[in-house]
């Protein structure tokens, strides 16, 4: 089954994110706005309780999450996919690499450029018609997330939580 | 903030009931598949912390949650939707009876029929139309959830999980 680790911001961002997402992302009714912090990864059902412990662990060492949106950013030419670009902290950074050691895999594709989309698959003329618009708008915000969600996908392509994790607090 | 409580069954009848869904329901793209333990109440920010304790202390008193689908029904005619039909069981009556006794308010509206929607906001026509092609259909499904999700409610009328509470294991 596929699964994928994300965080979710607060409501305020999450209304904000999908005023955009409505009219520009093909995922708009796939999840919620989110923060990807592992990418799709296949586990078997076997394999899945040592790995739901393996993210306990790695949840009550991270700290809580500094989320610091500073501005809208283009994958271009990469990708057409559009987002709200956050600030590189330790407490993504670090996160992150503990979900691309072992035992789980590395990410070679690409590096790693917290975000949250708002907008992807679109034409080359929408793309840049809607970041020439977007990036005239100051966007900033700021906001600490205490929790990371496993979610698995189903054949639709949508996904579904399986479990929260608490970052830095055992409760 | 609007919160719910669910639990999601297993991918395999996430799917199943996705494939009526996509077409019956108009709440497809805003949850997936789902037994609703809990409608709509409302919490303050200041209210959640000690909800949140109340959940997790609820959650481990009860037990994992027995599933038994046997028919496709109807709540025509109070409305037009139609949901895989939950035998009455111990486990989700009890579970249901916790999240509606102090401090959370009882539900005087309806009593508490155990189902996952698969259609909802048809016309008349189309709703006696499918129901009678379903209700030939044999439709049988086992299983145990074994975890409640807190979900919070996006000015779209999407919704977002906030937590996962395992149903009666301390882990």
């Amino acid at each position: 089954m596929n699964y994928g680790i994300a965080l979710f911001p607060s409501k305020e961002l999450q209304d904000h994110a999908n005023s955009y997402r409505m009219r520009y992302d093909s995922h708009y009714s796939l999840i919620p706005p989110h923060i990807t912090i592992k990418e799709t990864f296949e586990v078997s059902e076997d394999e899945l309780p040592s790995i739901v412990s393996t993210l306990r662990e790695i949840a009550k060492n991270a700290e809580p999450a500094f989320i610091d949106i500073y501005k809208v950013d283009t994958f271009y030419p990469q990708s057409n996919t559009i987002f709200f670009k956050i600030r590189e902290h330790e407490s993504l950074t670090n996160l992150y690499q503990a979900l691309h050691d072992d035992p789980f895999s590395a990410n070679d594709k690409y590096g790693f450029i917290p975000h949250v989309t708002i907008g992807q698959d679109l034409s080359s003329q929408e793309h840049s018609d809607i970041v020439g618009q977007l990036k005239m708008k100051k966007i900033e915000h700021q906001e600490t997330i205490n929790r990371i969600q496993l979610l698995y996908q189903l054949e639709n392509g949508s996904w579904t939580v399986y479990e929260t994790f608490h970052l830095g607090k055992d409760v």
